[in-house]
């Protein structure tokens, strides 16, 4: 039976969350059949056992994993003799650091850029849960948010330095091949990608191949998510 | 034989390069036997063949290896018998972006709060050089670039919340033991505690027991070096 990956989807089915882009890529990696279920924010509550609060989650063969890393781990675990994820116990260790270094210091800077680009693709019906939960996060309206949003370019830019001088030195973050720690950036850049028009990249920014090239791996289903206008 | 490392030093044969301390746990960490030869800044151009522009190098059987991670790189390749530095491919590919993680975010604000307490335990001849090049790269006196560093605490002690969060999860950087991405962080904090004063971590920071339980590896050796008054 295939695994089931409970997807966040917007209008026009755009499934642009960062963290079900991690399990996708991971699933495609492991060459584990999957069918990707989309789910707008209002129904998360509905799916599998109604206890779930975010996605991803995904479901194989009645178990019920959720957290993009956790279900990283499961998989690897469950699954030990396809392609590893991880390349070991120290490559597990080290993608948790990646995995923290990404969320605090690029997603947390990055979703303050693009949070009403986010707000402009979701179904109508999801826009009052998302505006009312992030601008109470955020302290402000999304319009204000994202404002003046092209003067921290430079910042978060400078933020993906450490990702930059590795790839000047490696193929990927995880060395020779991609794995989960590639993902955790991939599904960052891939989130921006498909929600909002901004540039996170300069055109010569050597992040840019490497992004490239995660977009075309197992068959393209990177790149076969259109980008945003 | 032994292979030799030349190691910074300072006066009263203080050992304080976060570099050099990389190499350290590494060759202990492998088991290898070693030998230092302190090094004050300005006889870094005598060492080995005379064409050296900084320490950590080793000569190993008369092979000369500089840079840190080149070296660690250097022993995995050479000694694959003995334990392992990286933990396989994808640990070193990682151990890599740790690298300029720790280089960029952290030694980079760091060294800004301890520049003139490193000045303070140089030997008296090595003082000019020091405070020439460093001045001229701050583009400001030594003790004014340290100026109201407490104010910049916090600032650091954000910037280490990616392995904070880590280390909350696991009992390494690398995972479950101790590996190079771990004598990376080490080497930065061991600087730190050698060279100055300055309290980087709060008493309830959880990278403390982290770092302490390094301080006790191999026997002590990070330990053994005196803290700065």
């Amino acid at each position: 039976m295939s695994i089931v990956l409970y997807d966040l989807c917007g209008a026009d089915d755009r499934r642009f969350s960062p963290y079900c882009w991690r399990v996708k890529m991971a699933l495609a990696h492991k060459g584990l059949p999957f069918e990707t279920r989309p789910v707008p924010f209002r129904q998360i509550r509905d799916i599998c056992d109604g206890a779930q609060t975010s996605v991803p989650v995904i479901e194989d063969d009645g178990r019920i994993v959720r957290d993009s890393f956790d279900i990283a781990v499961y998989l690897e675990t469950t699954y030990p003799e396809l392609p590893s994820l991880f390349g070991g116990a120290a490559g597990l260790g080290l993608s948790r650091f990646v995995d923290k270094w990404s969320v605090l210091e690029i997603n947390a800077t990055l979703v303050r850029m693009i949070v009403a680009d986010i707000h402009g693709v979701l179904q109508p019906d999801d826009e009052p849960y998302f505006r009312e939960t992030r601008e109470k996060r955020f302290g402000a309206r999304l319009e204000e948010v994202q404002e003046g949003r092209e003067e921290r370019l430079e910042t978060l830019r400078a933020k993906l330095e450490p990702a930059r001088q590795t790839l000047a030195r490696q193929p990927y973050l995880s060395g020779i091949t991609p794995l989960f720690a590639d993902f955790i950036l991939f599904g960052t850049l891939q989130w921006a990608r498909i929600a909002s028009p901004l540039q996170i990249l300069a055109d010569d920014d050597p992040i840019r191949p490497w992004f490239e090239g995660c977009l075309d791996l197992y068959g393209g289903i990177g790149r076969s998510a259109a980008a945003a206008a």
